[in-house]
C-alpha cells in the first residue's frame, strides 16, 4: 500500500428524500426520510462512498469519529474499528437528549449501536477505495460471489394516500387499508420490480384484518412465499391466535410479540419458525436466544447495525453453527445501501431468502445513472470495482438541500402519527 | 480483475523434514514430520503457496479438489469453498483404509475435518495471490493489522536423546525426562528465541512428574505465564488432582481429560480456565460447548483445520459472542504455516494469547532466506504482498527427496512408540 492512498479527509453529508405517509407500529413515516452520505478521500484524490443512518445523534457520531481515519490505510479496517470503537462507545454511555432518542422498531436509532453503525459506514466506503483500488469488485474482497443476482422481496405496507402535513402531493400508490387495496398495491409493485416473495409491515390496522390481507395475498399470488412483521406489537395470545388462521401460508413469522421472552413463548407453540429484526440484533443478543435455545430461528440481519459487511459474514457463520437462517433487514434507503446489500448477499452461502428493501418507496436517487433496475426481483451483482456506483453530486446537493429545507433531524414516527392521531399512544404491545 | 489472472495450474509437493523423538499422549513422534506445499499459478504466471498436512489421504484429497480450481479467479475463495466441499465431502463418507486413520490428539488427522482442510490449504494460497496482484500483505486482505508483531510461546517437550531407528543421529536437544532437563529445554529455547509464555506438552510421563517439571518452570521462569497440555490423557480426577497442585501457577490448562463430558467434569471443580484444541475443533463442536454452558473457556484454533484464515477470524467472533478466549494450535511444520498465522493472529484483536509453534522443533526451511527469525519470541507482520515469502525450489526439491525416502505415508505415533516398548496401547485416559 502506497502511502499516498492513505485516508486524507472524510465527508459526511446528511440528505433527506420524500417517504410515504407508511404505517406501522410504532406510528407513521414523516414526509422526509434521512440518511448520510459518507465519502472517504485518500491522499491520491480517489473517493470511496457509502450511505447511512442521517439522523442527528448519528451525524455527531460519524462526525466523533471521522477525524480518527486521517492518515489510516484503506485496508486498515480492524484498526479503523478499534479507534472508533475508543471515540464513539462513551458517546453511548451518557444517553440524553438527541443521543436519547429511538423508535423500538428500528435498532438503527439505538443508540447502544452507535458503534457498530459507524463502524459500518466507514468500512463500506473503505471497501470502495480498496476495491477501486485494486480493480475488484466488493463482493471480491468478501470472498466472491456465490450467486449472479441477490433476490428482494415486495415489502407491503399499509399507508395513508398522502401526509397529513401540507403541501406534500400524494405519493402515486394511493391508500392501503384494506386486502383489496393490499392485493393491488403487491400488483403494482410485483409488477413494477418481478419480486418473488411478499413481506407484509403489519402491528398497526387491528390483526383480524392484516390477516385478512396476507390471505387475499395469497390467493393472489399462490406460490409466492409470504411474511407478515407486526413489529412487536402483538401480545403472545394475539400471535398465537393470528398465526392458527394463516395456517400454511407463511414462510416465516417477523417479530409477532415483543422481547425475546414474549418471541420465546409465541415459538413454543407455533410451527412457523420466527424471524426477528427487533431481539437479536448484535452478537449479544445473538448469545441470549442461543442460551434460551433458540427461539427465534431466522435472523435478519442490516449491515447498517450489525458492524459492517464483514461483520454480517462474521454472522452469517454464527447463523449456520446454531442452525439458524439468515435474511436481511431494511430502512428507508437509496441506491448505495442497496448495492452494498448486494455485494454482501452474493457473498454469503446461506443468505437464501429474499432480503428487505423499502427501495420500491422512494423515488430518488444520489448515484450517476439514477434508479437501479431489478430483473425479476432480483439485482445483478455488479462487476465493476469497488462498490460499481458512483455519487451524482447534482443530486447530492439537491438531497443535502431537502435535508437543510425538511427540518426534521431525526426519525419520530409516534410523534408524526399523533398529527393525526393525538390519542395514538405507541405503547406496545398495542393488540 | 482480468482473465490471464484465472488459475490455471495447482501443484502439490509433498515434502518430509526431520523431527525429533518428542514424547505426547499417543505415543512419540517419528524421525520425519509429513507436510505439502501447495503452489496455485494463474494463467499469468504468478504463483500463490501455502504448506498444509501431508499424509497420504491429506494428498488424496488435495489431489481431487486441485482441478476445481481451474480457470476461478483468486478472488473466488466462496466458490472454491463450494466446490471442494462437493467434491471431498463424498470421501469423508466413507473412511476406511488410510482414509480411516488419525492419532486422536491431532484434529488434522482427522477425515472430518478433510473439507475444512482443503479449503484452508487453497485459500492461503488464494489469498497469497491476491496479495500479490494487487501489493498488499495477506494481513491487509483480513482487515488489517492490529499488532505489529504475533508472540508465540516456548513448546516444551518431554523427549528421548535419540529415535531408536538408526541411522537417525541425536538432535542437539538431548534427553529430557526430568524437571531439571525441562528446565535446561526451557532455557536453550528461550534464550534462543525470547519467547515470553511457556506451554508443556504432558500426557506421557506419571502426572505427579510433569506437575514437578511445571513447578521447577515456574520457579526457573518467574512471571512467565505457564500451560500444561496431557492431550486429554488424564482421568477427571487425575485431573482435579494435578491442578491443586498447579495452584496460582497456570494461565490455562489445556486438555486435561477426554471428551467434552470430561472437560466439563474438570471446569465443575476448576478455577483455571480450560483450554482445548480436541473437543472444540469445528463450528458444530463450538455450538456442543456453548450448548453446555462453555465448560472450555478458550479455544485453540488452527486455521489448517479450521478451514482457513477468515474461517478463524469468523471462530474469532464466535468466540467473542461466547465470552471466550482464542489462541493457536501447531503441529510440526515449517515457515509457510507459521507466517500464515502470523498474518492471521495480526489480524485478529482478541487473539491476545502467545500462540503454539513446534518451529523450534525444526531445523529445516522451504522458503528462500531459510529461518525465520523471531524477536523476543514474536514475528514480524510482514508487510511484503501476498504471504511475504517465496519457495526455495533447492530446498523443496531436498525435502520433497526426504519425503520419497523416508517411507512414512501417514503419522502414526503409537506405531512409533510401541518400537519403543511394545506394550505400550495407547488407551486413553492413560494416568
Amino acid at each position: 500500500m502506497i502511502t499516498s492512498h492513505s485516508i486524507r479527509h472524510v465527508r459526511i453529508t446528511p440528505i433527506a428524500f420524500r417517504d410515504p405517509p407508511l404505517l406501522n407500529a410504532a406510528g407513521i413515516h414523516e414526509p422526509w426520510a434521512l440518511r448520510s452520505i459518507i465519502e472517504i478521500e485518500t491522499a491520491s484524490g480517489w473517493i470511496g462512498i457509502n450511505e447511512s443512518y442521517g439522523d442527528q445523534p448519528m451525524l455527531e457520531a460519524l462526525a466523533k469519529a471521522a477525524p480518527a481515519l486521517t492518515g489510516l490505510s484503506p485496508w486498515a479496517l480492524n484498526e479503523m474499528e478499534r479507534r472508533v470503537a475508543a471515540l464513539v462507545a462513551p458517546l453511548t454511555q451518557t444517553a440524553s437528549g438527541f443521543l436519547g432518542q429511538h423508535i423500538s422498531l428500528a435498532p438503527g436509532t439505538h443508540v447502544a449501536k452507535t458503534v457498530a453503525k459507524v463502524i459500518s459506514a466507514f468500512e463500506v466506503a473503505m471497501l470502495d477505495l480498496q476495491g477501486q483500488l485494486n480493480g475488484a469488485p466488493i463482493v471480491d474482497l468478501l470472498g466472491g460471489a456465490v450467486r449472479e443476482s441477490v433476490p428482494f422481496s415486495a415489502y407491503l405496507f399499509y399507508k395513508y394516500a398522502e401526509h397529513i402535513d401540507k403541501p406534500y402531493p400524494p405519493d402515486p400508490w394511493g391508500e392501503t387499508l384494506t386486502p383489496e387495496q393490499l392485493v393491488a398495491q403487491a400488483q403494482r409493485m410485483i409488477g413494477q420490480y418481478g419480486f418473488q416473495s411478499i413481506k407484509l409491515k403489519a402491528g398497526t390496522l387491528p390483526p383480524e384484518e392484516e390477516a385478512a390481507g396476507v390471505r387475499a395475498l395469497a390467493q393472489a399470488f399462490p406460490g409466492k412465499p409470504l411474511r407478515i412483521d407486526p413489529n412487536g406489537n402483538w401480545t403472545v395470545e394475539t400471535s398465537l391466535k393470528i398465526v392458527q388462521q394463516l395456517r400454511g401460508l407463511l414462510e416465516y413469522y417477523e417479530d409477532p410479540a415483543p422481547g425475546l421472552e414474549g418471541m420465546a413463548a409465541v415459538a413454543r407453540e407455533c410451527e412457523v419458525p420466527l424471524a426477528t429484526n427487533m431481539v437479536v440484533t448484535d452478537f449479544a443478543e445473538f448469545r441470549r436466544n442461543a442460551d434460551m435455545g433458540c427461539p427465534v430461528k431466522i435472523v435478519l440481519s442490516d449491515h447498517h447495525y450489525w458492524g459492517g459487511l464483514r461483520a454480517t459474514q462474521r454472522l452469517s457463520t454464527l447463523c449456520q453453527t446454531f442452525d439458524l437462517g439468515l435474511s436481511m433487514h431494511s430502512n428507508s434507503h437509496l441506491g448505495i445501501s442497496l448495492v452494498a446489500m448486494t455485494h454482501l448477499c452474493a457473498s454469503v452461502p446461506q443468505l437464501t431468502y429474499a432480503c428487505d428493501t423499502h427501495y420500491p418507496w422512494q423515488d430518488d436517487e444520489v448515484i450517476e445513472g439514477g434508479r437501479l433496475q431489478f430483473d425479476q426481483g432480483s439485482l445483478k451483482v455488479p462487476t465493476a470495482p469497488g462498490l460499481g456506483v458512483t455519487l451524482d453530486y447534482e443530486a447530492l446537493a439537491r438531497l443535502h438541500d431537502n435535508y437543510q429545507r425538511c427540518g426534521i433531524r431525526f426519525r419520530d414516527d409516534l410523534a408524526q402519527m399523533r398529527k393525526y392521531d393525538p390519542s395514538f399512544t405507541g405503547a406496545q404491545p398495542r393488540f
